[in-house]
């Protein structure tokens, strides 16, 4: 027990990471894709807490870990303690305590890891934090992009909707602006978000230069948009259009992190067209986080 | 990419399958039963998605899943994207873009598979739908009817109680009086359906000649039948007592797909009588989902 | 079929268990978390049939059966059919069915076991009853005393609190005073249990000479405290405060089953002091799960 005590990795935000830290991962998400499967942690586990409902982020993470043979502990935030009054600091303690080796959580409260960081002894994965950053969603969105243009050096990228309440726009902004992407950001005035820095443009201005566009949700369990505009008004004015696509470069991508409201942010019926990625970003994603979670459980890349 | 892409192989109802194709899942899961196991499915996964509540089917799948070592990806319908208004298909289709092999799937609209099926390019597994069919609990029923008489032909088997509102009623009567036995229907009046094209008898008339009585729940969460007579009077009427029980054939057995309202359909003495077999039916159950997930993940027959 | 029927090994309250038992399970627990670990279960299946809210119990039997390489069958209460009414023995009767091997269940219902283990063929885990018992509790605090003085003769074990209500207490003042330890209780009049047969002392009293105090959590869930006084007095008059820990005895330990309500039952800042338990409480109960699962799944010793 003399040995110095290595700090866990953690994966609570891009920001944290250098850029050749978060090349790695994406050069390492595309290998696993080609078939290069890293070590498995037999014996290792992990547990996924998600206290706001998801399909994709904790499917896939559960995926990953399959994939890596990591067990999984299951965890219901309904049926726990939680509901017994127990901070999140104590279920997290709990969980190192009978021998968990990694935590996967996402919470509504923006910036909640901040206390774990520098109490566990074991990493915590950001799953999102409530209008904060989606870090593993961003890592995904940018394994899509390399894997696409094999650089983000002179990227156009459109970034487009509701910025202010997307925790994904603001990990994306950041990291690509650092990555050598030329960002804008397309969006309603009431949902425009002065604060990540980016020019503030019309999608029908940029949309023939953009190499990406990254549609965002519309935020209904969030945000009532009844109030500012119909679902139909929306789509018109900023929603990505058949007649929208048909001015896009042929090598440019469509992106959204989905679940998408159709016919809102994006036509239904170009959820699968030639130029979508928005399924293959969800492949993508169960690459990443295995990336994530190899670094966490001490693999090598 | 140049290879012509192979059907899935969907399992959503028996009237889609040949008698050749059902008497070999039947013998399949006898063998299995036996202690002849399938190939192991190492790496491969599956999610079950179970829309309405559900104890014996989805424990089933799960428990033939462990058997085959197929790997669960955990969906709970409350604390996923559908709370967000994902529809089914993108649910679905996310599960196909993060890996999953296969799909099974319990939901209250009758036949919402025939939009995935078209769609998706993984198999779905119908584990019920609305009102319209349960065709892995006909498989289980089948199973245990086999291996009781060994045969089909010309088999009295009667099909008891609330017709109306029963997917196993349906599924059962249209591929027992394909595989060749005598079907009728026993039912109150305003659970009897036409449609179904069974002949309408007394139990009670019949009784001393069925070598089957399928009793079918009293669906209390689809169907109030306070209105219509009390617990007590169904249980005198139409329920199995052991007054009743004197009367069959000795060889003769009781099948019911559970879960019981004891005291109703039967007298709760009676589920673990000799000639009872709604516990064995379950046991069969396990090995019919093995039959059903074997074909669909493309083992061997 | 001729062979004498094996009873299952029922783990429901340690009054059923001899001294020699006991130690056996507390001595086996040490070696596994000294590294020595049992066979594996490949193959096996648990159900962990949990009717109350839990995250340490629950989650700690999941570890310890993947540590045993036993697969979990996932049971969730609120989508079973439980809530169509389904009884509790058909429930469990229906997992024996399909094939699990041992069932784990907690339950509202003091003594909800009498009648399971007199019918069923596989083995019940008592992981809570009630007020009745939790003997895999006093199984991780026997484990955790014994791993501390090597002993129970002549301990001085003052237990604390909300003795009424606590499963925990029960269990937990039975075992110790067979084992040989001084066992008093400590607790506002109202929360008094006669039935108990301990000895009612003030903790100011008792402080100085206990090796061990054994703190029990305020029900807030099954009872309101704010009718008799409020959490500040609780904690001034019966809680753990850092000026009663400078007069316990250097070597001796705080324990609390957890959840804590912090600054109820102890001082927040105690539930890491050095001679707290609390969290390695909870890491000896994984390997006390271990013993019992080894236990009723036919190892050895």
């Amino acid at each position: 027990m003399n040995i110095i005590k290595q700090q866990p990795k953690h994966f609570v935000s891009l920001d944290t990471l250098s850029l050749d830290e978060i090349m790695g991962l994406i050069e390492e998400s595309l290998r696993y894709k080609q078939g290069n499967m890293p070590p498995l942690f037999d014996g290792k586990t992990v547990a996924n807490l998600f206290f706001e409902n998801s399909t994709r982020t904790k499917n896939s993470f559960q995926m990953a870990e399959r994939h890596l043979k990591v067990q999984e502990i299951p965890f219901d935030v309904a049926t726990s303690s939680v509901t017994k009054g127990e901070t999140l600091y104590d279920t997290c303690k709990t969980l190192e305590a009978i021998g968990v080796d990694a935590l996967v959580i996402r919470h509504p409260e923006s910036g909640y890891y901040h206390e774990l960081v520098e109490t566990l002894n074991i990493p915590v994965l950001n799953g999102g934090d409530g209008s904060g950053e989606h870090p593993s969603q961003s890592l995904l969105d940018l394994v899509t992009i390399f894997e696409e243009f094999k650089t983000f050096e002179g990227l156009n990228i459109a970034i487009c909707g509701d910025l202010v309440h997307s925790r994904v726009a603001r990990s994306n902004a950041s990291v690509l602006k650092r990555l050598g992407a030329n960002v804008v950001g397309c969006s309603p005035a009431s949902w425009w978000d002065e604060s990540m820095g980016l020019e503030h443009r019309d999608l029908d201005d940029v949309l023939a230069d953009c190499d990406v566009i990254m549609l965002l949700r519309v935020q209904h369990e969030r945000h009532i948009m009844g109030d500012i505009f119909s679902k139909e008004d929306y789509h018109v004015r900023y929603g990505l259009t058949p007649e929208r696509v048909e001015r896009m470069k042929p090598q440019a991508i469509i992106m959204h992190p989905a679940p998408v409201n159709r016919d809102v942010e994006i036509a239904g019926s170009l959820i699968e067209h030639p130029q979508s990625r928005i399924f293959p970003q969800m492949t993508n994603g169960v690459y990443a986080r295995m990336a994530i979670l190899n670094r966490a459980l001490g693999g090598q890349l």
